[in-house]
């Protein structure tokens, strides 16, 4: 595995609607995408284009949300996990479960509609590290 | 203003010889600068590259340094700041107060030896966010 580029920056937020404002006002964000549910992972998701990379706000759906769970101790919100891209997601987790690193669950389709994986943060310096199969298309 | 390249990722961490083994040996990382001290601002700081940004390994230089207190918290590291790139950081400053942000101190010479400033969490969605001009030969 060769450290792929970052796809993107998750951060949770209370309020996409307010945090989008704040990257708009503050940064003079304009690429801007519509928010949408990801009902499996208990979570509303909007990104926010850089550049060279983009900013995933996220938004829990419900109280049973990891994201609220991360509120609850930062309720203002705050950066949440970094995601990279891979060219295999099956060939990642191999590698890493091979190293000892844990794995959270099997791959599964994450917001840009490819597999995605994430990593316990204790094998990772705290950090939750999402690993996300690059596009084909090569969008991001 | 207009939202610029994300530059770089500041992750807070005990050891960046004991980080710099985990992004080598999990996530393939093969352009790992040489550490170097920040002592005006309390730190020690490596740059991992990934292909589209970098990731800034901060560690504390002493028991007074702001990243010292970041580890009394979260004492196995975690993200720090997200650092965007401006064109000209005195036009930024003067926005951001006129919009009403509060900015941390006057502009100085950050990790990468362009001016820097930051903009306080409380005013960014518990973000803690770096504005740093973009070297004028291109080097990031």
């Amino acid at each position: 595995m060769t450290l792929g580029r970052l796809n993107h920056v998750g951060v949770a937020t209370p309020s996409i609607e307010a945090s989008v404002e704040t990257y708009r006002n503050l940064l003079g964000a304009t690429a801007i995408g519509e928010p949408f549910d990801l009902p499996d992972q208990g979570v509303r998701v909007c990104f926010v284009d850089a550049p060279n990379t983009q900013v995933e706000l996220i938004q829990p759906l419900d109280e049973a949300s990891p994201i609220a769970g991360f509120l609850k101790k930062s309720p203002a919100g705050g950066q949440h996990h970094l995601c990279f891209e891979v060219p295999d997601i099956h060939v990642a987790v191999a590698d890493l479960v091979a190293k000892g690193a844990r794995v959270l669950g099997a791959p599964r389709i994450g917001a840009h509609g490819t597999p995605i994986v994430f990593v316990h943060p204790r094998d990772f310096g705290g950090l939750l590290i999402e690993l996300m199969e690059t596009p084909r298309d090569g969008s991001h």
